[in-house]
């Protein structure tokens, strides 16, 4: 197979930043950091939520430490990552302390980003840039949240914001957040959708299945359900330039498209609002690469593909386009290895996923594209290398 | 392409018999049906949730009326049905209102089948087979669930049980209802797992998007949190011969699988319970054909196929053996045609779907398995016509 020259590009990447931690430290009710003790030995704990399992998850330097990013980076080969802060954000202050804070933890992103090494081979570019915060939270003013997009425009290595699904209370469709859209589309800056709350657990049974219902499910649902109101909502229809990156290759999204068209056509009061077949959307969106598997990966890369057949008046498939909007990410520091190991299988399984998917395997194009380009002509950093 | 004499089967297609639609009439909360009225007009509506949206769907006689089943039945060339009650089954009821009304619905739909014309060209064949109801609720006896099962197997057009996610209250991987798979699989009755709750609706936000959120996603995360229930309790393991089929083509298990597999590998708690990677029980289950899109298919198809590779110890992809556990359904009463049509547009989707199927489209044999043979090997009827 012919080479590319093309960097390895990690946009779900995430930290928590030391001074997040520390306000996550004060804090006696979940989310929290807490010091947990056996009797043997004391470590501290991330807690993200009340009555999670296991009492939470062992946190140490990986979640704040920014040499052990770029350890990590090294050792998979990974040459830039666009580093997001972890759930749940800002999501539990009130909005005064948001706002303070969303602003506080940008400027450190930044600083954290504009002082990193360059990125080896790629002149230019730094190995780290990263997604902003908005303050979204009840009772903030839209004025404010504009406030926090302005500033995010002067910050360079910032090309991005994360947001969970609840908006500033009532979810992403809430048209109280359409001067939010319209600003974030001008300031071009890409929306990472994250999940945080997954669904209701009580969904999820009284057995001790650890934590792999609420995210091997409740995550992936819970960002099917928030883009799949997007597009009811008409967001997507009146603010087309939106770019949108979906976690975890947008969830479920992809195999309940054509279920959820087929509902939508039997449902006139949604059916009449949208200019679209509702899986003409999913063409306009970016999907991470965080699926494990290279059949999963092909199948959204189709569903990308088949986008512009759906589009009212009609279009044709062109199958090219799939691996244009599928971008490799670790979801670093979760998922690390059980036992001590070089690199990591969650991150392996995702290389190999992409490396092995229908109609990439054998086009080098197509696997740099999904393995670094498409992250640097989403964020605006490819004609900086490629000119 | 080559003619290969099969029937067309149904295997997903609803009934509310006439005298569940009685208990349902009786009723002053959902699920009931009542007399709904514009002032112009008075029609029944069926509401199965409390505060559904719209008021409930219209209902009539294509619910209950079996000469409408079969013309519909004509219309569409389908030759056998297996049919099956439509949620919430008994659910509601008090335990020994469940089980006598359980021995009187599967008697009725015996008769109901029994009685129906034979399947034309498929000699020794009836038109129409059932799935029949267990007592599933709360405080029931594990004896009167196990003899409703013996009084199951001495109905011969009964094939099959329809059943719901919530088992006798706390779900299908409740290790009190061992006893209950045990009976099932020794008796050879097919389960058809179907939703019915869907999750949480506050999820849903609070934009009026009419039945769409819950029917196009609450409903296959319903399936798909059930199903994965399953398998992490053990009881595709502890019941190999289980003949499982999946509502809605398995809502968003195929899709979630690889990260499923993914998360267990990280929770030691549950890895070390299971025999196989999550992955392998796909291979396991049936999935009815009623996803409305030929990827989405052709990718349920591929994780059937790959399946036998997760086994523990290895195994190789066989990818002829996806389309054998693919079965036509319509889903029939619901999602009727919103204007007078012949042919209903939720029927001939998915029959378009499954004929353009990747590696099915050019394959005869494949497409006539989907659309019919699967059903009568699965039900232990094919060799009655193929001998």
């Amino acid at each position: 197979m012919a080479n590319i020259r093309h960097p390895i590009v990690d946009v779900h990447t995430h930290v928590y930043l030391p001074r997040y931690a520390a306000e996550l430290r004060a804090r006696t009710s979940a989310p929290r950091i807490l010091n947990w003790t056996n009797g043997v030995k004391t470590e501290e704990r991330l807690l993200i939520l009340d009555g999670e399992p296991s009492g939470g998850r062992p946190i140490g330097p990986q979640y704040w430490d920014r040499d052990e990013k770029l350890e990590f980076m090294r050792r998979h080969g990974i040459n830039i990552s666009f580093v997001s802060s972890a759930n749940p954000w800002l999501d539990f202050l009130p909005a005064d302390r948001a706002q303070t804070l969303a602003h506080e933890l940008n400027n450190n992103l930044e600083e954290y980003c504009a002082t990193s090494p360059p990125a080896e081979g790629f002149s230019g570019l730094k190995t780290l840039y990263g997604f902003g915060l908005l303050p979204l939270v009840p009772d903030v003013e839209v004025s404010t949240i504009i406030q926090t997009i302005e500033h995010l425009k002067s910050l360079p290595h910032i090309r991005g914001i994360i947001m969970g699904t609840k908006g500033i209370g009532k979810g992403l469709d809430d048209n109280t957040l359409d001067p939010v859209w319209d600003a974030i589309q001008a300031a071009r800056l890409v929306v990472f959708i994250h999940p945080h709350y997954g669904v209701d657990s009580t969904a999820f049974g009284e057995n001790d299945n650890g934590h792999v219902l609420p995210l091997a499910l409740g995550f992936p649902f819970e960002t099917t359900i928030a883009v799949t109101r997007l597009i009811l909502s008409g967001v997507l229809d009146r603010f087309p330039d939106l770019r949108l990156l979906l976690a975890h290759s947008g969830g479920a999204l992809p195999q309940l498209s054509s279920r959820l068209a087929s509902c939508i056509q039997h449902d006139p009061i949604v059916a009449n609002r949208l200019k679209h077949d509702a899986r003409y959307y999913l063409g306009q969106l970016y999907f991470d690469a965080v699926a494990y598997g290279s059949e999963e990966l092909t199948f959204v890369s189709q569903t990308i593909s088949r986008a512009s057949t759906f589009k009212n008046g009609g279009g044709t498939v062109d199958p090219a386009v799939g691996s244009t909007r599928l971008l490799f990410g670790t979801d670093h520091p979760f998922f690390p290895p059980l036992e001590a190991s070089q690199k990591w299988p969650s991150v392996e399984s995702n290389l190999a996923a992409i490396r092995s998917m229908a109609g990439v395997d054998s086009k080098p194009e197509h696997q740099a594209n999904i393995l670094g380009l498409n992250a640097l002509r989403l964020f605006d950093l490819h004609d900086q290398v490629y000119t």
